[in-house]
């Protein structure tokens, strides 16, 4: 079974919440409605907004807010993508085998639509289904996750400025951290403080979601080496060309591979004292790590 | 007397509270810190964040909590200016005399260092020295004011939109109170929230935040005709020469002169109730709309 099929209910409410928090097509000024929609509708497999959900049942609680919740972090996550396909990042003609955000409607609107994802996400979580307390405390955690300090874009712009340099390994673990693991983090905890969780239960999901972020970036290196552009529906094989900051490019793909075993083991360690209200969030790492393109 | 001396106090409380918010200029990764500050610290008037401030006073309010509310706005405001700058955008070399963002630190920082203002001003807000409640509503007005619908980034793309064709009156109306007014509002409507205010004030302040805000870019568009390049620090007579919709385009300088007036008197008008407490504002209101480049 994958994890598509696994998730398809959660995967259903997702769209549903994506589809009901953007502004409609038709809203003017178009354009960046259309592109917004364009980009977060591009098939994405919602690991995101995913994690949030199934950590926040862990504590039994309603679906509505985590759902909430997790596609706001689902908005930043498109940003990020719409921004790093631009031609001065990364340079993206396609993603997920469709032309990106810039291709369809041109790099003015395709910053300005990123922009406005990212925007949004907070002023859903502004409104999220929540009380007060909360719903700062979620949007501290998550603007500290796709900022520069330990967070999305810190990882970004420290990959830029290692570009063309031997890699480094402490440089190494700070851009994957910062880059996918912080975000990917920060949709555990959001679920978690979305749930109701106690500051113990934070503390722990907090670990369980930076080693399965950690770790699923290193698949991603992984599988970047492995599959063929087809296979993959971008431009494979391309990180190594450009000589950047890889795992597999450190250590080879057979230590990468047990590295994410490692980081999976720690991570579903972390989640023991749930037992099995916490058995849909243990195939969903497992399912991380063990993807195949 | 200028309004930079009349609001000098604030102004040099502003700029030790934006330069103890934003990451030291060392900070790894350094070159987006480095091109944050640049731009934060490019010479702005920081007419955002002493709006903030001059309206959390009118409540007697301790200033620290509207300094740093007033402050992630102008993160936002700096934000919008480097996105609006780039080669896909208005493709500006220079700003306030000084070259932009992406000519100083090229396209790609540049696109990230606006990135990382507009998550800042969100990760600021949510910890601001204020109760929950009002720390939400703060983040809900703001992040309204920076979006698509009736916000910055809703103006921005209707500009670009309207690029070239006709101008029509009711989408130039629409392109001024969302693509700059929003956001003054909004720094207007936070300052209130940052002071206590109530319901009745906050809708009474949202009024004037609104009219001097539209009042803001109908002068803009007329010091643009007026001005040099020179004694304007940017390619002055550009929106002319772009056939962009503004105000002196559609009715002449002497009619928009007349109209900037009218919204002046309204907005004043809106401070009625607060009497002597508003004096500075009603000071700071003229000031933006008298201003001379």
């Amino acid at each position: 079974m994958t994890l598509l099929a696994f998730f398809e209910a959660d995967r259903r409410a997702i769209e549903e919440t994506l589809d009901r928090l953007l502004p409609a097509a038709d809203t003017p000024p178009a354009s960046v409605h259309q592109a917004m929609r364009y980009s977060v509708f591009a098939g994405g497999k919602r690991i995101r907004p995913i994690l949030c959900l199934e950590t926040a049942q862990i504590f039994g609680a309603q679906a509505q807010a985590a759902l909430t919740v997790g596609c706001a972090i689902e908005f930043i996550h498109t940003y990020s993508l719409i921004h790093d396909d631009l031609p001065a990042l990364d340079n993206d003609d396609l993603r997920r085998g469709r032309p990106t955000c810039h291709k369809a409607f041109g790099e003015a609107t395709a910053i300005l639509a990123g922009d406005a994802l990212l925007t949004l996400a907070f002023e859903t979580l502004a409104a999220a289904p929540l009380d007060a307390e909360r719903r700062v405390a979620i949007i501290h955690e998550v603007a500290g996750a796709a900022g520069t300090r330990g967070g999305m874009v810190g990882g970004q712009v420290a990959d830029l400025e290692a570009e063309g340099k031997p890699i480094e390994p402490t440089l190494l673990e700070f851009i994957h951290r910062a880059k996918t693991a912080a975000l990917i983090r920060a949709a555990v905890v959001a679920g978690a403080l979305s749930g109701g969780a106690a500051e113990a239960d934070l503390e722990r999901l907090r670990r369980f979601g930076e080693e399965i972020g950690w770790a699923f970036q290193v698949v991603d290196d992984i599988l970047d080496v492995e599959e063929s552009s087809a296979a993959l529906g971008k431009t494979a094989g391309k990180d190594i060309a450009q000589k950047k900051a890889t795992y597999p490019a450190l250590y080879g793909l057979e230590r990468s591979r047990a590295f994410a075993q490692d980081l999976l083991a720690r991570a579903i360690a972390a989640l023991e004292p749930y037992g099995a209200r916490a058995d849909n969030l243990r195939a969903l790492a497992r399912f991380l790590v063990t993807r195949r393109a």
